[in-house]
């Protein structure tokens, strides 16, 4: 595996699972396979559960680690050519990133969506670039439209707790104070796909996603109608994808909350999702601290999924 | 030990300072503890003294460390249940803390006093919510009330230098232009009180600390007459205790500043501080410079005592 | 080796440049060298390629490393005795610097010029101090008149380009929209000279270098005529050094850029900046990406200088 930024990077993805659940159960098993070699975690943006899961990962198979934040605003990297950069651009990618692979066996980039542009966010230009100049195995940290190690961890967790071949999966938009990415739900949605799950989209109309992720999932806009037998619920909130509302908040209705009257609806499904959560706006405390709550066991699910991909990606250089 | 942050975490005392003069004299006999153990260090307050002692204690035990600045004004976590987050605080800590626990074997935390509300501080809510909901051995890098790793060395300090069984050592309090926590003077009264010395505490009416660290311990208002015969002298500044002033500066008295013509009146005792130390206000050039200060062995024993603690924990595991 | 601050502290320079190819080739062959090791790397500037290679030295020679970033705004460190300390100053560096030293082996530091003041900067009084105060070998990670990683990196990038014994090197001077320091081009030029080459240094009148640095090197101060013959052409800016502009930008002259035009002038000869560049200022794209740019593997050779300059430094313990 040379790099890693969505499922079909994986291949087989019931092998990739099955090798997960073998580091899971002994993950110093490895520990020679990142001897002398060193990963390069670069942010773009802050981190908490990717910082610390994806750097212990490493640590797992026995890797150097360095960390590096490059606040947004103070290191303004130059990409265009041609320009006389006499501004507050003080480098040009074009020697920024192949430098920072000279440094380092394998690089971790994260940088968000930053809704000036959607064709520059869903070109997913500063990961693609990195891919591109670093000359070396790049894998997403969450990018502008995915988050494809959230969506491994998620996948890894619902074949732990899952009590039928073909679960019925809910991801339900709920609200929050901040317009978000749609890089956690169009990953998810890509994933379950690909897992050959039944997955079903409910969301306040304006808020359909990109359906190059939603692919052939139903797309329900009566959320309990989408709850009813549901096995796993997956609450996210997005700011809205289509034109001419890209990146814009369309609804806070807390009426979309996922509280215990609507989780009653369901097969007495697991809860999920990818925190931070905005308790009571999101979710309600009951549920997030019911027993059906997976969003520990999934948080914790995240090193499995840096190291299964770490571990693909050494065995590659 | 399942967790650090008062002097009787440690039990035996007397053994516990052998075992640190053990590991004084090879630090590196147990590098093999902590192979595949990662230590997560989470910092809610600046650090120097603290932050590189304890990595090279860690690492002294063969650990892995990952090191986590918590800009206390930034990333505000959500403490009450019942809330609905749709404000500044992003995460509820019910999450944030169980989950860092997920990538970590032994957790350390510095979280200073807030000086907003005594009962807050004095319980020390934030240590004890993750000794509560973290999962995994948690100690103190100096909290609110307390900073145990300092006293530990100062101890250590003074074992290897006291010239009597139980030596006389005086806690003065000095003066500094900013307002500061009680944590370093109350433990250090506790660790001393603990190791039976001789503890006199001295400093201005109005600046007495809570007697559950002071304990039996004669406060002395008369700092010259403190000082008579003392051994050790231990310089430091802290905030009123009492009500209505906690948190307050009652003075600025330079008198107070310790001087050579002080230090003559002690049995040629040594000169203590846990630093950083503003010279001239708290302590004269002439003194911290002198023959009989121990500031720097005394900092040097910040590995020792943090080393000594992460051993015991990594024992429990 | 106790420190490396200059090009005479590596002793036979045909030795270090035949060591670092050594290092080169095998840049795993001394993992045992550093084991039980720690290097501090104090950054009072900000860095990317300083840091991550630095970081990766270390790490080759199975180093631990710490690294603290000093924000020079808000940590400042009084430096003079006698004053009382009741200002914005927290800490005095007579403590600061010796408790660094207490943990561990060896300390990098950055500390660029500030051009406050001429002579505090060319005495390299931050430098100095730790070299005297730290009690462990100290290096230098761009100081305020000297970057010797920097020319060490490119004198190996030379060695391992050259066609003749004793190539032409051009230094020149170009613009750039901020006051830069003299520390790059000090230093290579001092290294150019120590190893015997055919030196010229070409700027605008008024850019004249410290002749500590440019020694016997033939300054022209028509930049064409210095390009004649070049076999390698190294661009950088920096700001006046004379008085009483010293610190001052005399000049934003595009005329300076280097271009495909010049660079026809020379004996094919390959083009070297340190990076970050100014394109379009300093040099055009086209230079930059064409075949004789050195620029990136420059770049990684940083990680080979630092390696051999550690590994010295660890054999000195």
């Amino acid at each position: 595996m040379k790099k890693f930024t969505c499922v079909a990077d994986l291949g087989d993805l019931r092998a990739a699972v099955a090798e997960a659940l073998e580091i899971k159960r002994d993950r110093f098993a490895h520990t020679e396979l990142g001897r002398n070699r060193t990963l390069l975690m670069l942010f773009f943006n802050s981190s908490l559960r990717t910082r610390l899961s994806t750097q212990k990962a490493a640590m797992n198979l026995g890797m150097n680690v360095m960390v590096l934040d490059v606040n947004q605003g103070a290191w303004k990297l130059e990409t265009e050519r041609g320009v006389v950069m006499d501004g507050d651009r003080p480098e040009h990618l074009l020697e920024a990133i192949p430098v920072m692979g000279c440094y380092c066996d394998v690089i971790g980039v994260r940088s968000f969506a930053r809704f000036e542009s959607k064709q520059e966010d869903y070109e997913e230009r500063i990961l693609e670039q990195f891919i591109r100049y670093s000359g070396r195995p790049v894998f997403s940290m969450e990018a502008a439209t995915g988050h494809p190690l959230q969506s491994f961890a998620d996948l890894i967790t619902i074949e732990e707790h899952k009590r039928t071949e073909r679960p019925k999966v809910v991801l339900t938009w709920a609200p929050h104070p901040k317009a978000l990415p749609q890089a956690v739900p169009n990953s998810f949605a890509e994933w379950m796909n690909a897992a050959g799950y039944d997955l079903v989209v409910t969301h306040p109309e304006g808020y359909e996603l990109d359906p190059r992720f939603t692919g052939g999932a139903r797309i329900e806009y009566d959320q309990r109608r989408a709850f009813e037998g549901a096995d796993f619920v997956y609450a996210k909130n997005w700011a809205a994808y289509r034109d001419p509302n890209y990146g814009r908040i369309l609804s806070q209705d807390r009426s979309w909350t996922v509280d215990a009257a609507k989780m009653a609806l369901t097969n007495d499904a697991w809860f999920m999702h990818c925190l931070p959560v905005r308790r009571n706006m999101i979710v309600t405390d009951e549920v997030i601290e019911g027993p059906r709550s997976l969003v520990i066991p999934e948080a914790a699910n995240r090193e499995i999924s840096a190291q299964t991909v770490l571990k693909r990606l050494l065995e590659s250089l």
